[in-house]
Formats: C-alpha cells, sequence, structure tokens
C-alpha cells in the first residue's frame, strides 16, 4: 500500500508522468489505482458541477466543497485501495488546494491544509511528485493565448510555483521534485528510481 | 441588524414561530429577512441536491458539505441583509449542524462547531430561539408512521435534544428556550418579549 501524489502547474505534465509510471508498475505486476481530484466519484462529479456552474461562489464555500469532495474520495476510494495493498497514484491532493487557493490570496493556506487533514483524517502521501514548472514552459504547455491577462496569469502561476516549491521545502523527505522541462522520458526514470524502494 | 435563529427538533414549530414574528416585526416596520439552511441561495440548492441524491455520502463530506452551504448563504445573503439594517430570522443554524452531526455519533461536535465558525467568520446569532421538544410530542406533530424503527428514532431525537439543551445552558444569555409543546400564540408572546428589546 503506496500512496503518491503527482504536484504541479498546469501543462507541468502530471497526466503523463502518470501513465508512464503506471504502466511500469503494472508491468512489475503491481495492483495500481489512478485517479484525481476533484472528481473521482460520482459524488465529486456532482461538487465539481456545483463548482463550475458558472456563478459566483463565496471563497470559503469553494474551499469546504474542495475538502467535501476530498473526505468523500479519500474514503471511498483511495483508503479501500490502500487497505487491499494497491498502490494509488493520485493526479492533485491537498498540496493543490494549498497552493492554488493560497495563491488566489483571498485565504490563509494554513486554514486550508487545517481543512483537508480533518477531511482526509490526516492521510498524507507516502511521496509527492512536484512537477516544478515555470508560469512561462507552463503557458506554452497549455497553449494559451495571448492576451492583456497574460502577465496577470503569469503572476498568479509564479505565486503557485512558490507555494509549491516552499511545501516541499518544508518535508523534503516526503517530495521529488523535478525539472518539468525535462524530456518525458527522462522524468519517467527519475521518478521510477525513487519510486522504486517506496 | 439583529440575527435570530430559530432551532428545535422536526415538528418543534419553527416555521409557525418564525412567521408569527416575521408579521410582527414587519408591522412594526422593520426590513425582515427570512431564510433557511440548507438552502436559501442557487448554490444551497444545488449543494442540497447533491446531499440528498440517495448514494451513500462519506460522513465528513457531509459535514463539510453543509458547512460549504453556510459559508455561502452567510456571505451573500445574511451578511448583506444584517449590513443595510435588516432583521434576519433564520431556520436553522449552528446549533443545526452540531445537534444533528453530534447525535449522529459520527463526528465530534466540537469539530462540526469549528468548520461553522471558520466557514461564517464567526458569525453567531444575537439570540437563538430554541423550541425544545420531547421527542414523544414531535413525533405525534411530524405524524411519523408507528414502525418498528421508532424507539431507535426516539433515541436518536432524544440525544438531539440534549445537544441543543447543552449549548443553550452553556451561553444562557445568547438563547430562549421554550416549551414547545405550548400554544403557538403563548410562544409567540414570550418570543415577542424577549426580541423587543434586542
Amino acid at each position: 500500500m503506496v500512496f503518491i501524489a503527482f504536484e504541479g502547474g498546469d501543462g507541468a505534465g502530471k497526466t503523463t508522468q502518470i501513465e508512464l509510471l503506471r504502466v511500469r508498475l503494472v508491468d512489475a505486476g503491481y495492483d495500481v489505482v489512478v485517479t484525481r481530484e476533484p472528481g473521482g466519484t460520482p459524488l465529486g462529479e456532482s461538487i465539481r458541477a456545483v463548482l463550475l456552474h458558472g456563478d459566483h461562489v463565496a471563497p470559503r464555500a469553494e474551499a469546504l466543497l474542495f475538502a467535501a469532495d476530498r473526505a468523500h474520495h479519500v474514503a471511498t476510494v483511495v483508503r479501500p485501495a490502500l487497505a487491499r495493498g494497491a498502490v494509488v497514484l493520485q493526479d492533485r491532493y491537498v498540496d493543490s488546494s494549498v497552493a492554488y487557493q493560497g495563491a488566489g490570496r483571498e485565504l490563509d493556506p494554513a486554514d486550508i491544509k487545517g481543512l483537508s487533514m480533518w477531511a482526509t483524517e490526516g492521510l498524507l502521501p507516502d511521496l509527492t511528485v512536484l512537477l516544478d514548472v515555470t508560469p512561462e514552459v507552463g503557458r506554452a504547455r497549455r497553449g494559451a493565448v495571448h492576451d492583456r491577462l497574460e502577465s496577470e496569469q503569469d503572476d498568479f502561476h509564479a505565486r503557485v510555483r512558490e507555494h509549491y516549491r516552499d511545501l516541499a521545502a518544508s518535508s523534503a523527505e516526503r517530495y521529488l521534485v523535478i525539472d518539468a522541462s525535462l524530456p518525458a522520458e527522462e522524468i519517467a526514470a527519475i521518478v521510477a528510481d525513487r519510486v522504486e524502494p517506496v
């Protein structure tokens, strides 16, 4: 039972790396569960629909909805998978909430973390793979159009990146930080080397 | 700007008392907003639909969904109404979460209260009217059918009632506790007497 989270800004290549690691682990005979937040359960999809329904959502309500999705997802998907001995590879977890909502400046990152810890009864990943991407590379990979909001968006993504790097630095033994601009195969090899002993 | 919450078990007569007080206050020239939880906003209705969608919802996810509804409702309905000087009469608030989820025994009532305090940035009612109803009276008023679950339901409602009474006893100056088996007009007169100085 190993729980590995993949984190990083949009365009960091998480989906690709999760798939490469999944194939490698399945080939090695492991039971592997790939999942993601938000979503990942029917209730999660409903919550996701509520979050994206277009109208204004009060910032604290949004944070609580993400935490509710996480609580249900951990209780009904992640913990049962870990209990039967599976390896769980998850696209985004607590750090995403802390980094994105913290970078949004409206809420205290420590509060966001506290909500998630309560929601999950303290479940932390055994390893978090942080695909560290600069705003410029992330933007190029996302294929975002150039417009007058671009520099503001870059500022936001730069704050997200700083939050991620601070989180990784604060408990380095639980993180693997990789330069996301490296070739995908090279990143996959680094991930595999680190995951093997875990 | 006065914020009054009405609490009590199902069948306690909250709806009737809120309406009687609303009419009295409007006749006296006040701007009165009547609202309720869960629901009360379009987002709240969506959350309510998620909560009632029938499938299993993990207990912490449920608590977080109620808190999300409350966060949005307070930010977009209650605080704006209070800010313009209105009297807000609300059917169920924080105490309902504490009493019902606490009586469910799965979660710590102090945690439930903490979530609501974070969700609302600490907004407490100026006065809470607790319509104190015994399980027997509540059952009769709800018109529940007699079945083999009845005594179990009575136990649950008895625990809810105890939670409510404990909350009222712990800060008596913020509560008005009334025997809900009294005639509605008599209750309305007691409420009006207490609300007048507030």
